[in-house]
């Protein structure tokens, strides 16, 4: 289902995502024969590929797909991987994607050291190029990413997050690297600064919206194959925006029982108690109203760009990340 | 013993030195309080600025320290420091430099998280201030040094590990930083292509000769304060250049004796065997040979320098790494 959507998203750039697919296969190859082994392992599990999906659509709309849009895209992918095979260490892990991960097969060890090769092998792959303008924009994006994270782990620690700390974290740890795909593609196809500050907006928006969807789900997902179990979230303490609105509705009673739960959250009873009262205070609609606003404030930055195919595949991914159910 | 001496090395470069120590810790900071909780924790702990030296003295040999010297050094203090916390995850130590590790503290999560954050950190640092030269050779060490690590991972698990192997492992995981100090040192003081080759190659064989002393330790080494624990590489099973020695000179029944007791050498009795045979097989001497051949060719790197009070620190700081006890 999701993948039939994104398929439709991404038909008018079948061709160069084929041709991206090939390139980041030839690009991760090493002679340390266990790295070749682990990235096949990871190539098999083929991955929803929206970050390249991103860059060539951005790049598209901008101009023109070339070698340097090919080049941003995997220099994106291998982040993107990087940053998964640490995050699975950092959350221990044991799948991803249905797979076994990396750190549950090779032991945390391999898998820091796979992060660290893969995000490096991608900067050099810009260094090689003299890619600079996607230096700049990704080497401040990795630092945000790891911030964003950090913050969040903080705020998890003390359960006093606010809004503003709340969007400082989903664009530091989510919407940065999206916003970063949609302006390297535009700098591969020219250096017309408008297109270029347009699709960062773009991607900066629909980032947010996608982690407040996300986090959304997380009250009132369908539990499916692939989707999280209701309050997952919660139960590692992390505080997102529906429980932030029915935190701030609380009086000072209510607000202190809902930490109190919050802090028992690994009882299964008390989990369920936090998702029915955020899903009662109207967390969850408020949530998809300001989720709604980013997505409006994305659609306005397409304004400048005449109608055309990859138009409306950047405004279906839209549609796509609010509509989504898992 | 030993900070006496480095501090004697580093004495034409002592102001510098204190000057980037300012700059080092100005660059650390963020907004995130978690962040430079964590930052000024691992700066009380004072490390020996073995690769910040090397940058300075390269830089003030090659020409003159500058503004991109100090750069240079706090790039690669940040690498390192990142490599360390990372490693600490990925071998599960509890300890560093006497104070127990940031995974041990904060847990295996933060401590991958930091160590994205100082390599992003670093690499900013020279994408802001376009040193791309610096970029080209930091990213591609970055590479090197996770390969590197990867490869010795790979073959401790297959104990099957021969003196070429050894060499490309500790060129990649060790010498490679050390080369990339000097280098950037070279970089930041001019553009004399045959300086700059001069002092990256003695960096390279100072990092050899450097990694060769240290596994040698681990067969004859002082158990100090600081000191190794005898026969702890062999306990993790990492075959090194004394023991590949004694591998070599045995028939095959001896082989399979000795790899049996390094597969069992959690056992301590198996352990002191194995350290025993190498130090009976003339392992020992010849590393030690091997490594003041490589120390021999670093001196001879320098022979393009007139004498000086800092060819002179460098040709020292060459003989504290084959002559430290632990």
């Amino acid at each position: 289902m999701i993948a039939d959507k994104l398929t439709k998203i991404s038909k008018p750039i079948e061709n160069e995502l084929k041709q991206f697919s090939l390139l980041f296969r030839e690009t991760m190859k090493t002679k340390v024969a266990l790295v070749n082994l682990i990235t096949s392992y990871i190539l098999k599990q083929k991955g929803k590929k929206i970050r390249p999906t991103l860059v060539l659509l951005s790049a598209k709309i901008a101009g023109k797909v070339n070698e340097r849009s090919y080049r941003g895209a995997i220099l994106v992918e291998l982040l993107h991987t990087a940053t998964l095979v640490h995050d699975d260490v950092v959350d221990s892990s044991e799948e991803r994607r249905g797979f076994p991960s990396i750190n549950a097969v090779w032991k945390n060890k391999v898998a820091v050291l796979i992060g660290d090769y893969l995000l490096s092998r991608g900067l050099l792959l810009s260094v090689d190029n003299n890619d600079t303008d996607f230096l700049q924009v990704m080497t401040r994006t990795v630092k945000r990413m790891s911030e964003g994270e950090l913050l969040q782990i903080s705020k998890t620690r003390k359960l006093n997050i606010d809004e503003e700390t709340y969007f400082r974290i989903i664009s530091d740890k989510t919407a940065s690297l999206l916003s970063t795909c949609c302006e390297i593609g535009a700098l591969s196809a020219g250096d017309d600064l408008k297109i270029r500050n347009s699709l960062k907006n773009y991607g900066e928006n629909l980032g947010i919206a996608f982690q407040i969807k996300d986090d959304i789900l997380d009250f009132n997902g369908k539990n499916g194959f692939l989707g999280k179990p209701l309050g997952g979230d919660v139960k590692e303490k992390k505080i997102t925006l529906p429980l932030i609105y029915a935190l701030n509705k609380s009086d000072k009673a209510e607000r202190k029982k809902i930490i109190h739960l919050i802090k028992n959250g690994k009882k299964k009873e008390n989990l369920k108690k936090v998702v029915d009262i955020v899903n009662f205070s109207g967390g969850i609609e408020y949530a998809e109203k300001v989720a709604n606003d980013y997505i409006n404030r994305a659609k306005n930055e397409l304004a400048i760009f005449p109608d055309s195919e990859i138009k409306k595949s950047l405004n279906d991914l839209l549609d796509f990340v609010v509509n989504r159910t898992k």
